[in-house]
Order: C-alpha cells, then structure tokens, then sequence
C-alpha cells in the first residue's frame, strides 16, 4: 500500500472524529450527528454554543478535546471554516471533510479566495482534506459515514462511487439501493481543494472490497495525473462526464468551481483505455456498474433474446444491432430442444417468445439455450401485466421465483452473463424484486427496466473481455 | 361522423357482447369473461363445452344467443376461429375482436393460410374484425374492456394508445397509470386482418375524449393510406416504430405477421407532417404524450430549469444544446427578486441552483422565474434525498405538497408549461406523487424521471406550437 493510499484510510476507517458544527436541530448535520454519536466510532462533537449536543459533552473547539482525532467532519457556515481548519491543523489531525457550501461554486470573487486560503493550508499542512461544498463519505462494509445513510436500505457491494456532488450521492445511493444495486464506498468531492478522481481511482484500484467504479466527473485539474491513473486501473471504471455542452460547462463552472474542459479531448482520453466506459446518465452508470459486478463476462457478441413479447424483443434487436452486437442464432439442437416443449404455433425463429409460459416449457428451454454454443450472453425479458400476476398471488410470485433461480443456477453453470429487464408498472417490478429477494441466497441478476441499457451493458462487458484477452495472450 | 367511424363504435360502446371461449379457469380469457358478466354490459358467454359460466347460461354456439349481437370476442384456439367467425357472420354480429393467437405472427405456411381465410371474410362480409393475437380495446370512459384492464388503478384520461402487441397494451398502461398518465381508449390491433392503424388514426382524430394519441407501430400494409391520414390529423400523435434494424424487422414479421418495412422510410415519411413526432422507447413515448395532454404549448425555446442539485442542472444543459434549445437567460428583474430571498452565496448565473430551499425561498422564486419574459418552459428538478424527508414525514409532504401548488397556479396563470423530473429511490418517487395527488384538484404536472425525456418533450412541444402558428397565419 503507498503512503497516499494508507493515508487516505482514514477517511474511511478513523478511529476518532470530531464533528465541527455538531447540531442537535433538524437542520443539514443532524443526520450525522445523530448517527455517529450513537455508533461504534468514538465522536467527539464540536459546537460552539451548546454545552451538550444529544446528551454528548460537546467543545467549544476541537482543541478542547482531550483525546487525538483522525478525522475532522466541518459543517458550520462558510465564514468560519479557515479558522476551524486552522484549529485542526493545530490539533493534528489526520483527514478533514468540509461538508460546507459557500466557496469557489458561487462564482464570487470573496468566496473563490476563501476557497484559496484553504487551499493553501492543504497544501502546507499535509493533511488530507475532501470538499468543501460535498457530503463527504460513506463506507458500507464497516458503516461508517459522514453523511445521511440509511444503512438499513443499504447493504454493503462490490461498486464503489465517486461523485462531485453532494445531493447525488445520496439520492442515487437510494435509487440503486431500491433497484438491488450494492456499494463498497461512496465519496463525494466537492470543490477538490485536496482529495480529487485521481487519488480515489488511484485509492478504490487496491481496495479489496471494490471491484467496480463508478465515476461521476464534472473535470478535472489534473489531466496528466488522471491519464495515469486511468492506464493502470486494474477495474472496470464507469464514467459520467457532464458539462458536454457549453452551457452545461458553464453552469458546471458556477456550481463546484471546476473547469468542465472541453469535452472531445475527454471523449477522446476514455477511449483510449481499455477498462473505461463512457455512459450517458447516471441511472446507465449505476446499471452497468451492477452488470459488472454481478455477472460474468460474456465470450462473444452473441446475444439470446427471451421474451413474452415480440415487440418488445424487436425493440431489443434494434439495440442489438445498434451497439455492433449480434442476435444469437440459435443451433439446430437447441431449437429442436425448445420446439418439443413449446405449442408449435410458436415461433422461435428470431427472440424466443415463449409467451406467459408455463414453468414445463421455461426450463428445458433456459437451459437448452444457455447451453447452446452460439449464445454467450442472455437477455431475459420479463412483461406480464399486473391483474393477472395479482390474480396468482403466491402461485405466481413462486412461479417466477422458480424461474429466477433457474436463470441463475444458468448463469453459474454456463458462466455466461445474464440480465433481466423487467416491464410495467412500479408493482411489477416490485413483485419482480420481490421474488429475486426470496430466490436461493442472492439471484446476483441485474434486473433493469430498459433494455437499451441492458444491450449496452452487454457491449461494454464484451469490450471488457476482449481488451483483457488480449493484455493475457 | 363518417361512416367507417361510426362503425368502429361498436368496438367502444357495443349494446350486447357474446365472449366466444368464455373461460371460468383462470386461464386467457377469464379476466375479460368475469369482468363483462358483471358489468352493465350486456354479455353472453358462448362456452361449447359448458352449461354456466360463472352462474351465467352458457351457449353452444353465438347462433344459440336469443338477442341481437353487437360485439363478438374471440378467444378459442386458432384451429377453432374460422368456423366460430362464420357463426358470427351468419349472427349478423357488427363487430369481431379475435384475441385468439396463432396465426400468420408463426411464420408457417398452415397459420397464414388460416390468416388469409379470416382475412377474406372479413372482406366479404364488411364486418369490422381487429385481430387476430391482440387483447382487443379499452374505453376508459365508459369502462368497456375486452382485456383484463383493472380500472380501479386505471382512470380515464384524454391520450388514446394504439400497440399491435397484446401483452403490451397492459403492461404499458399499468406503468403509465402508476405514473398519473390516464388515457381514453387503448386499442392493440395484433395482426391487423381488417381494423388497423390508418383505420384507427381516423377514428381517433374525431374522438371527442382523445386529445393525444400514442401509437406504437411495427409496420403498415397501407402506406398511402398512412400518408393520408397523417396529413389530416388535429391532434399530436406520438409514434414509436420498431423494426429499426434489420433482424428487428424479422422479429417483428415472425411475431405479428405484418412487414416491418425500409425504416429510412418511415423516419422521412414521419417527418413531413408537423402532428407526427417520432420517439425512441414506450417511457418517452407515454411521457411525451403526457405533456402534450397536460400543458400549454409553450411560445418559444427557452427553458428555465430550477434545481436542487447543480449536477443535475449541468446534465439538462447537454440535453438543452442537444435538442436545440436554450437555456432561458433570467432578466435582470427576476434576478435581482430571487437574489433578494435567497442567501449571497447561492449562484443563479446558469441553472437555477434553489439548494433544499426553504418555501419563503421558493414561491416568491418561483413565480418571478414564470413571469419572466424571457423564460417558456421551466424544468423542475427534484432531486431530496430519502432520510431526510422521512424524518420531517408529515411536514416534509405538507412543504412539497405547496411547491407543486405553486408551480400548478404558475403554469395556469403563465400559460407556460412544466415538467417535473424526480431523482431519487421509488420511495421519493412515490412521495413526490402523493404529494401531487394532495395538491389541489389535479396536479396535472407530469411527474419523470428522465431529465432526456423532458427536455424532448418541450422540443416537441415548441415545434407543434410553431407549426400550429404557422397555420393560421
């Protein structure tokens, strides 16, 4: 482990904290407060009018605290936060997070001099400081967070995220969550006066509980640095670059106080290295991020459509050959297979339609079509409409369940990558979501609800495999 | 009324209906068959094998019915159809709606042939048929459904949906209902013997209770005719048409039978006629349609977009550029108002970045931002995440519950229209919709999730509006 990545370990791992700005009111900190004062991190909380804080002793300063601190959490208004960082420098300690607003995004000449002043002390001071303007930190394999986490809804993964912003971290932590997607480590950083994407990839790349990244990148002020960085990652990183209009750029500008760059020097510095991918928003990022951390690379463009609905899966197809994969042209055995299962008005001739299917018909056929030498990844498509589903009840809900685990002891036994995308209403894919969580230990299939997302998962997982191939051979 | 459209009224708003293969099993068929045997619907189930059905005489045959029939409903196996469609015709039935699949959609030689038999009768006899492979039609507003529609989660609406997928018309409809998107008539015309999109695009244009119409279409066999009635249309329709690729068409042809066509075709056939708007997927489709059936079109390109995250407003700057619009440059006026309730550091430069703000923040914000001159449309971004708003609950729900009033009196009062885009876990998306289901009377503000969708939408929007103007001068 380097000196950079230990040192950044206490963002992560601290054996003391003190939160600057400690509220006991509904106001942005509570969350915090509340939570670390009842956890198993020794707090300290720092509040400069208040004699307790929730039934803690509380200090007027963190100079006051009789015990060393590792990392220091800032949440008091702009205005005192260089002389609070000056006290933490004093004090000695190891990490700080500003969670603070108020500096270089607002655009304001006195505020980006603010923002400056801290800057400097980063720099002289050797300490390692994330923000301002940002939520901070969140660790989900030992729960320790600097933020609003609600780790009951969020269980600890393999994907760990790195965003500027503060709100989305945590907004986008309970969308994944809700949708079964699990984290290692979230980080939001702010305005960067310090700790940047390059020391996180650089950080996230030998941390064991990750295996996949997911970036969300407004720019950068380390081009060379992030090259580097980017050519050595040993993980898939998925990434969101915004600011790719002019406008976008500018109001990127006036929110964290980074420079978005232009974005075809960006497009162009992905492209070169072989574990990045680029998506388009960040419901794509999170989603691909799943598919990486769940499933197990495909061997070829081939792609197995499953489908009660034609429509859709010629919907599917028109991706499919969008993105330069193929539809899996099934070998004579396999249809042959399905065909003595399946009534013969129905056709398998394209996407395999096997309609509302019966559970007789469903697994000799997944499982002849995993088989079949021309696949290497499948599509699952799931779309029956709620009434029916609700009429079945529990039948139908061990229905599916049944043929979940069937996709998934699939998956295991081929080792070929599987998704599941799922149409209709919130209920469907409740219920969906529902079975999953009740199959044999984890189902680990992404379920989606867009199958172009789920297609392009494919291909970045295809590109994944061949550039890997390649460095082996 | 021509006379082709007050034919197809019997599909509607039929007097008497005989279900051929009524069903007391819960298999296809017995949704359909236990909601019109209760509902005021006059209904006989024809069932060759039963004495009752569901307590209600049973028939041997449509002939047995001692009552004129209107509507016949199809739903036996497709060896059975040709004979039961010849009962019918001898019956004197005005209406056919084969649900029953089986038929060309196979790709074998046996099925199309029975296809060209129904399709001769058809022809023939002069009796309006949809089908065969379809789940028939819903009228949301007098609540005939000849599909397994569940109208306690459906309310009517003023969009009207045309798919040829059966399992579509459902699954769709339960997502876009779980999303406030309401609907008129729902039609899934399957392998199109007789009834088809032209047929329909026609009757729709003079429906009273469509205002929308979102069609989704895998191909036509009456190109002329198509160009017809998209020439003549009053009313935006919404199309998605699949079989872009070229394995896509195949899919489609081996899934309902009809010819996918050169889409390069279709995609310049759409564009020459200002009521057409080509979308990529059902989501953008039913969220188009919904801003098109809620809001006022707006007079010209320029979006405010009010946000609580700066991310997010960087986002919807790419896609503002992307789509050709402008991001609406507040006058100095409006500026110097919200700057006035707002704290000094918060930026407006770009986006307008509200933060979590508080209400005394908001409306006065808020209404300046739709008075403003230079402003058209305004996105609202919603983007809180779950902890918080579940510790304020009640008073969290009351204060977001005031935003959205606000925004509804802005957009009556303005005349510019706004979408609201929602980030977050389905949790948050669930509170943002029961606030909007508090708010006074209908909320009538679309609620997404996609901020792409969005942004589309006022595009097109903007382009119906200028073309609309363009026409009467």
């Amino acid at each position: 482990m380097s000196n950079t990545t230990s040192k950044m370990d206490v963002f992560f791992n601290p054996k003391t904290v003190a939160i600057i700005g400690a509220s006991e009111s509904f106001r942005f900190g509570y969350g915090t407060t509340s939570y670390l004062l009842n956890s198993n991190f020794k707090t300290y909380p720092v509040n400069i009018k208040k004699d307790t804080i929730l039934g803690h002793k509380a200090y007027k300063s963190i100079k006051d605290i009789p015990d060393d601190i590792d990392l220091a959490i800032i949440i008091i208004g702009n205005e005192y936060v260089l002389q609070v960082i000056k006290d933490c420098v004093e004090k000695g300690v190891k990490g700080i997070i500003i969670e603070s607003a108020g500096f270089a995004e607002t655009g304001k000449e006195k505020y980006i001099k603010l923002q400056e002043e801290v800057e400097k002390i980063a720099k002289q001071s050797k300490i390692r400081m994330i923000g301002p303007n940002c939520i901070g930190v969140t660790n989900f394999h030992n729960q320790f967070t600097t933020s609003d986490m609600d780790f009951v809804h969020a269980p600890k993964g393999n994907i760990a995220v790195v965003a500027q912003s503060g709100v989305l971290g945590n907004i986008f932590i309970d969308w994944a969550n809700s949708n079964g997607i699990k984290f290692s480590k979230a980080i939001t950083i702010g305005n960067k006066v310090d700790v940047d994407e390059v020391d996180l990839l650089d950080y996230l790349n030998e941390d064991p509980e990750t295996d996949v990244i997911a970036l969300y990148l407004e720019g950068t002020k380390r081009g060379k640095e992030l090259k580097k960085v980017l050519g050595k990652m040993k993980k898939p990183v998925i990434i969101l670059k915004n600011g790719r209009s002019e406008i976008g750029s500018r109001a990127v500008n006036s929110h964290t106080g980074s420079i978005a760059g232009n974005d075809k020097v960006y497009e162009a510095l992905f492209k070169q290295y072989p574990s990045v991918f680029r998506v388009d928003n960040f419901y794509e990022m999170f989603n691909v991020a799943q598919v990486f951390a769940t499933q197990p690379l495909p061997k070829g463009k081939n792609i197995a459509i499953i489908t009660g609905s034609g429509s859709l899966g010629a919907l599917a197809c028109d991706e499919i050959v969008k993105q330069g994969l193929k539809l899996a042209q099934l070998d004579e055995n396999t249809i042959n297979k399905i065909q003595s299962v399946i009534p013969n008005w129905v056709s398998i001739r394209g996407t395999i339609d096997l309609g509302p299917s019966m559970f007789e018909t469903f697994v000799p056929s997944v499982k002849a079509i995993f088989q079949d030498k021309n696949v290497d990844c499948v599509l699952f498509i799931f779309s029956i409409p709620r009434v029916p589903l609700q009429r079945m009840s529990s039948y139908a809900l061990e229905g599916v369940r049944a043929q979940l685990n069937i996709l998934k002891k699939s998956v295991e036994k081929t080792n070929k990558p599987c998704i599941l995308v799922c149409f209709g209403s919130r209920w469907t894919f409740d219920f969906v979501t529902e079975a999953a969580s009740h199959s044999e230990s984890d189902l680990n299939i992404p379920i989606m609800t867009r199958i172009n997302q789920a297609i392009k998962a494919f291909k970045m997982m295809e590109e994944y495999n061949k550039s890997i191939a390649t460095k082996i051979t």
